[in-house]
């Protein structure tokens, strides 16, 4: 779904990847860090989708959030494991949303 | 592939977008919208995956690039078609990278 997220100002974490054939525990790692994201402090929605590349942006209040959640343990035990099997290449990008509008169907 | 982009500062523009059952001229505009944005002023680069959802990021030297793409004749009738016909939802966010970091297996 597309991410329901307050007005701006609020921050984004645009998280790049190419994956490698390593399959074991990735769908887990996957589905249980989208879990953990949710309960942290500071965490507004995220949105994924893969195709030949994968993207998930996950927006966040401010850099504190950010940061708390890169160091969160069982975070960065999924970040060490990416490197060695899940992902061949990664670019993460953190920026500030400062605008933003949308466009509704059902609504219009 | 995963954009090649310059040290920040730089913008994002992250476009995230449900899809309606119409797909004609669907794929030839995405595609032409594609050359035609990397040919203008202050592109940087573009990323791209549609599961549930799509989301394409672009990338920008600035505010002044972003608004001219906006603004760009043909793109526009493209957000016109976009609105009427190939989308059923989507949400643009305009967003400052601010520090960005990569991981490559073949580089390490």
């Amino acid at each position: 779904m597309i991410a329901k997220t307050p007005m701006p100002p609020y921050y984004a974490v645009i998280f790049t990847s190419r994956r490698t054939d390593i399959v074991t525990s990735y769908y887990e790692m996957a589905k249980r860090m989208i879990e953990l994201a949710q309960q942290q402090k500071g965490f507004l929605g995220l949105e994924s989708a893969r195709e030949e590349i994968g993207i998930t942006v996950s927006y966040w209040k401010d850099l504190e959030s950010i940061r708390n959640w890169k160091n969160n343990a069982e975070h960065s035990k999924a970040q060490g494991r990416g490197k060695t099997e899940w992902y061949s290449e990664f670019k993460v990008r953190i920026a500030k949303v400062e605008r933003d509008y949308e466009f509704n169907k059902i609504e219009n």
